[in-house]
């Protein structure tokens, strides 16, 4: 017997093959009838989810878990708002990106189109099923979701209701499929369906990404790891680096774009730690250096190599005291997991040194590193952070979910 | 011990790092070095090319593989005018691709920047050795190139005068590697080393892609494989369709973009068939038809299932026939490996439905599918076809072989 990964891929295949032919409007129209139902349906919506916690609460998972994975309405009109903004956004689809003759006459354009099929892996937050089904319809992709089973009924609700949407605009249904065996050995069957799927995301924490990405044989976009650095080069303005570090660090310490390690030039450190400190142990941020940034303040712990290539997730920070720009590039180069990297410095040779050599997805010159997302880049949506080079790198709006093909006209050309 | 795999891909590593900062004009210095000293050595290189060719005749290579392998003056010059094609191609580093800025006042730049390392697995043709060589090199990148044991003699002399080129510009040696040890396990060993290899790329017959899809843990382009159609429409011109079958089966059957399979309208098939058999049989190709094709000529052997799936590689066709454009597309979406397909056609009509429905890398109307290649596109280089859909679709040239970051400039810009 066939399993529900093989008999939903193929179908989600069957589905591209017509959605990838569908006008932009019929695809608006899917979308404004599911931010509509999901405002409608909240009550029904939430009554499941209320299931998912009650199991949650009984599987002894933390708090953080238990509020990532509810949902109230103000929620779901957030779910909403964002199906609505998805609308507003350009057909990534369709679009000649370049197009020139040929000496021989053959006219070639190279025109956007979806990628197929797109599987996304994911975790407890039931919001992802509603934002990837949006952005996966837009740009005229089917999708096979596979959400974490902790929040199987919370998902299962909200694909009913995109499948109405997608039945209500004359789509098929099968564009969007949600795979309702959370077993994990279906997974490893999704990630190696090569004729069916012709992309992975994985959305989540470390573990699950080092998993899609060493099971897949389909390829897949590596996102969200982030061990991120900020170094404060000798020439920096101090204030503003507390300011970005601050932000870097708390404004949101679990994203994948917060600062984990502070690098610090060291004819800076005392001053700028002066100034630091105070402001982190008000923030409560827990502090772990090496010697020099201990010698300079007693509230820093002992850092050990295992801190350097920590992504905490949490109000902890490690600090590196450097003595030269080309010390904390080695320091990146060696830990960064090229997520988004920043130099605070009033020097502009140093900051274009700096830019030049990071190699990462961003790179900051006095700026914090969390601005590293699709909407604070302007792209109006986000499906994830790359941090891999190929084919997307960075925030990943909707035209990271297209290839292009090549149309060519002739007249009897042959070579 | 550590095996040659990874002690050569971390130099790569190493040496890659230091690429990435280098000029244009230094890298095109070491092109030009290693054009030159390719003719000034060519004596050296064919005599080890010697080695290899007695070593396959005692192996009992057949003659076309002999064929493949064998250097002379000719093959020689022709790679040296290859790498200096490279040299008048434009860097595809460094671009700026958009820029702009935030209402916060951010400013945004992506630029263009090198993958890093990129692992070759390539078969018999010692040309390759150069060809991608120069084109990583002069997108800065480094290479760790992995060639049939039937080659090595030859390209260990090749990647030796490569290294010179590169000390002769002050570059990095390190940066183009080649495993002398052609052992099996080794393969599997560079496609999963995630920390080193950044990309890659086999190049060469579809046992040889499969292999390295399935194997590689390291983000890989799959190139090559083509099951070719040209469908002749009730509407086409047919002697314009027997010149672009001729063109697309005869001019150089070993390629990808060769046609495998001809899917000819029921209406048009007895008169197509008329023009066309004389001019097959003239060019010795072997035909094999579904029932209908054979009624209408005898010259038509029986299609068998495979035959669909086939690429021949030979001067042997197969022939279906079909009674509407939906039947053909149906067939191409079947079979197809999405590399090349092309409609004849008067009927604009029908040929943007097939435009638009054939989800190939490359769609053709009214010219032969023999088209997709990096040159006859105007790329100037070309360091494979992609069938795939990630990072890079069709014909790959420089841009194939670069990423992007985001270099983001603020003046104390936090969230």
């Amino acid at each position: 017997m066939e399993s529900e990964v093989v008999v939903k891929a193929r179908a989600a295949k069957m589905g591209a093959q017509e959605l990838a032919l569908v006008g932009t409007d019929t695809k608006n129209k899917a979308l404004a009838y599911l931010a509509d139902e999901l405002e409608r349906q909240s009550a029904r919506i939430i009554e499941a989810n209320h299931l998912d916690i009650a199991a949650a609460r009984n599987n002894g998972l933390s708090e953080a878990m238990l509020d990532r994975l509810k949902l109230t309405e103000q929620r779901i009109h957030d779910m909403a708002a964002g199906v609505r903004q998805v609308i507003e956004l350009s057909d990534p689809v369709g679009r000649c990106l370049e197009e020139w003759d040929r000496p021989n006459g053959l006219h070639i354009c190279k025109v956007t189109v979806p990628l197929g099929v797109i599987a996304i892996i994911y975790e407890s937050r039931p919001n992802v099923t509603v934002d990837a089904a949006a952005l996966c319809v837009k740009s005229g992709n089917a999708c096979v979701l596979r959400g974490g089973s902790e929040a199987i009924h919370s998902n299962t609700a909200l694909v009913a209701v995109i499948k109405e949407a997608l039945k209500a605009a004359g789509l098929n249904p099968d564009i969007v499929g949600l795979l309702e065996n959370t077993d994990r050995a279906l997974v490893k069957e999704l990630l190696t369906l090569r004729q069916y799927i012709d992309l992975a995301i994985p959305r989540g924490g470390a573990g699950l990404i080092r998993m899609v990405v060493e099971t897949a044989t389909v390829p897949c976009v590596e996102t969200g790891s982030g061990v991120c650095h900020v170094y404060v080069d000798k020439d920096a303005d101090l204030d503003m680096a507390v300011r970005i570090i601050e932000n870097a660090k708390v404004s949101r310490p679990s994203t994948c774009n917060a600062m984990e390690t502070l690098l610090v030039h060291e004819s800076v450190l005392a001053p700028l730690m002066k100034k630091l400190v105070p402001v982190m142990k008000q923030d409560c941020v827990e502090m772990r250096g090496d010697d020099l940034a201990r010698s300079v303040d007693s509230a820093v712990l002992a850092a050990e190599e295992a801190d350097w290539e920590t992504e905490y997730n949490a109000l902890v920070m490690s600090i590196r005291t450097v003595s030269s720009l080309e010390e904390a590039l080695e320091h990146i180069r060696r830990y960064s997991t090229h997520h988004s990297e920043a130099i605070v410095t009033d020097n502009p040779e140093t900051a274009e040194a700096f830019l030049r050599s990071v190699d990462s997805a961003a790179v900051y010159v006095n700026a914090s590193t969390r601005f590293t997302d699709g909407f604070e880049f302007g792209f109006g949506a986000e499906i994830g952070i790359s941090t891999q080079k190929l084919h997307v790198r960075g925030p990943m709006g909707l035209e990271a979910l297209v290839s292009y093909k090549y149309v060519v006209r002739g007249q009897g050309q042959i070579r």
